[in-house]
């Protein structure tokens, strides 16, 4: 086919029509599709024909295909990165989001001290959840806004590096979210899928394990909506010739026992030194199992899992992250004396109206505590107080007294700490014997193709 | 309810909100419709957002509260008419649109001419279907812009004039319309219900009869789709205190003989003489029944019926008709004498390539032929040429021979005739038996209330 004749094609699919073949559940043309995301891109689709189809797309579904060309077209609507000059395999993860879900900072590091590349592209708090980005900023001096050409000078020095979405990464995906995010139309597994993947395929990796978080703090509530849309996206990523495995993984409580940007980045450290609560160091070494497995470090995950707790044991991939935040303008002193993090002026403890047990945490009401505390963002133009936050002292199972503290707030700011204790209470529920013990990985999707 | 309340109350709806609920199918509030219209009205609400809910609604569908609340806030986004000066019953008729579909040129003096006021605002030609307003151009100098306080002089002087939409006349419809028309949210009954009963409802009327076309040239291709509209419009109506009445007619073929605007005034102008075809000067006895019956002028509907005929026969509509076309600054010798109507230059058959029978007509296609020939506009910006059109010769049911007329063209443009003439012929199927004979009312839907 010449160019002239595909060109001519091209211009004929009008936007109307391919709005009404989705709006009849029709399936869409990859040429359909590219041609709604490259006229919306260039700013010659309109906003209100982009978000009728969102609507349409998010109730009528996607079908597979659709959903690979909406990721493909997304993906190629900016740069892709050639990261063809690291001989080692480039390597990322990618979580759906979670409270206390900081797996990211300790993993880029080990990874990368393991002898992969990650170039880790992050996104800020969305909602009740963290961002890497927003708990990266807690640390002083660290810049996120790094060009691509300072960021592979990073990853050649230290085999990582994490920075914010940028302006040649996928702008299609930028333009879709932001109009996704005032239309009703963020929750398709279908639109999550092309989103998360055609930014992360944007990063020239060659593999991808994605954390699919599901339970009371996560954006999938039931397993089955976890499920879908680990294996759209597994699906998706393999389809493009990307390794690409999904953990279902627990989110029915706190990931670790702090919420909230320099905490979390303590708890880190912690990690980083082979300490710290078990929950959280037992998913960076599941997930960084599959990492090393991916980028062939390890046979299987389970050996990966091995060489993932030695990198921990030995301190290298403590290392690894000093050198990274050193080179990202990050205060290392910072690093190695968290007490010269961002500190709350205050604090308070929640405490237990009666004995028992914790049976449940309604983990959003803690992840929203935070946000409360200005740990996150209420609305777009609120900035974070990377101080603050909750630092969990009951999980589900602990045995509780009346009167005992079940979180403590960092606050600088007593009405919203106020509001943040009466979310807690209102976040917990005790009982009288101790429930069932919440398994942490609860699937693993690997389509087979892994 | 104090008013203070209400109105923080009013102002605590987010459209967000609004758009994801009707998208999971719940049912809104008559406040959040309200808010949804008023705030895209007042330009607070953008377009995109309008646009997702549009889809939406599409797609969920509308409840019957729903859709009177929908009418409603648009209905009362402007001015509603207040006709009571007059003290003879508001009676309109509405058509959904179809081809050769010229009764309210026929039915607004005839009503008049019975004692009712008809206070007709109509519409332009959409897609194949011709529009009142454009037919009445084609009158040399009649204006079909008057403001509202000419149009009740009209009002006064005749007891009928008919005008466009004006801005005073609920705008949120006319933002919505074009809206819908750029973004695949046109076809459904619950929005198009809400579209037409609203502007019906600002005239201030007491009755209206809705004439729902179904068929090949109908915008309803199955008579299923058109009960639906109907009975959602009826019970709109009713709702709002108004009698309404729809019925269901055939528009399997041009209604009458004539297409095309000045070709239709023609034609009106010798049904109100008391000639001209049988199936137009029928339907519009139909109507017109109904309208002089839930006006009060008629006990029943058949009453009403032959009170129509007799205002046809005695001359008194067609007096009527003169009376207004002068009103409204039309050239009252064109009326005297159709030949002083605006004719095209040239003419040209389209002959049957088999004897036989006329089986079916496409009948879109016959409405499309008209408007490549310029008698309706292809894309916005195009202006109407007032003299084109088809004659049609042949209708369903009719004998031909190879070689006989089906339609004769009347054309200024070379160029359309011949695309023109390729349409007809398409449109046309010839048996070799005659085909049972259509019946033009098909149902009469009257919700029980009248």
């Amino acid at each position: 086919m010449n160019d002239s004749v595909e060109a001519s094609d091209f211009s004929a699919i009008r936007i109307a029509d391919v709005i009404r073949k989705k709006r009849d559940g029709h399936e869409l043309s990859r040429a359909e599709i590219a041609h709604l995301v490259d006229g919306y891109t260039r700013g010659e689709i309109p906003d209100y024909q982009v978000s009728a189809w969102l609507m349409a797309a998010l109730l009528r579904g996607l079908t597979r295909a659709e959903t690979a060309a909406l990721t493909d077209s997304m993906l190629h609507s900016g740069q892709v990165l050639d990261l063809s000059e690291f001989a080692a395999a480039k390597v990322d993860k990618h979580s759906t989001g979670g409270v206390g879900d900081k797996t990211s900072l300790v993993l880029a590091p080990l990874a990368a001290a393991g002898g992969l590349v990650v170039p880790m592209i992050s996104g800020r708090g969305l909602g009740h959840t963290g961002g890497t980005l927003d708990k990266l900023e807690s640390i002083p001096g660290f810049r996120v806004d790094l060009s691509i050409a300072r960021f592979r000078e990073v990853l050649r020095e230290c085999g990582c590096a994490m920075i914010g979405q940028t302006a040649e990464i996928a702008p299609a995906d930028r333009k879709f979210y932001a109009l996704r995010d005032v239309t009703g139309t963020v929750e398709s597994p279908f639109l999550i899928c092309a989103s998360i993947m055609s930014k992360k395929l944007a990063e020239g990796i060659d593999a991808l394990v994605l954390d699919v978080k599901t339970g009371s703090g996560a954006f999938m509530k039931t397993e089955q909506d976890a499920v879908f849309l680990a294996e759209l996206m597994v699906e998706t990523g393999q389809r493009m010739g990307k390794k690409t495995v999904a953990l279902i993984t627990n989110m029915d409580q706190p990931l670790g026992l702090r919420v909230g940007n320099a905490l979390e980045v303590e708890e880190c450290i912690e990690i980083l030194h082979g300490r710290g609560p078990a929950d959280l160091r037992e998913l960076c070494v599941e997930l960084g199992g599959w990492m090393l497995h991916l980028g062939g470090r390890a046979r299987t995950a389970a050996h990966g899992k091995g060489l993932a707790v030695e990198l921990i044991e030995s301190g290298r991939a403590l290392k690894v992250f000093r050198r990274m935040v050193g080179l990202q303008g990050g205060d290392v002193a910072a690093i190695d004396d968290p007490s010269r993090l961002p500190r709350a002026r205050h604090s308070l403890e929640v405490v237990s109206a009666k004995s028992g047990y914790v049976s449940a945490i309604q983990c959003e009401g803690v992840g929203t505590a935070s946000v409360v505390l200005g740990g996150g963002r209420e609305k777009k133009e609120d900035s974070i107080d990377p101080a603050v936050g909750v630092v969990v002292h009951k999980k589900v199972g602990d045995r509780v007294s009346a009167g005992e503290a079940l979180c403590i707030l960092h606050y600088n700011s007593g009405t919203r700490a106020a509001q943040a204790k009466q979310l807690i209470e209102q976040s917990y529920r005790i009982g009288e014997t101790p429930p069932a013990p919440l398994p942490l990985v609860r699937k693993i999707i690997s389509g087979g193709a892994t």
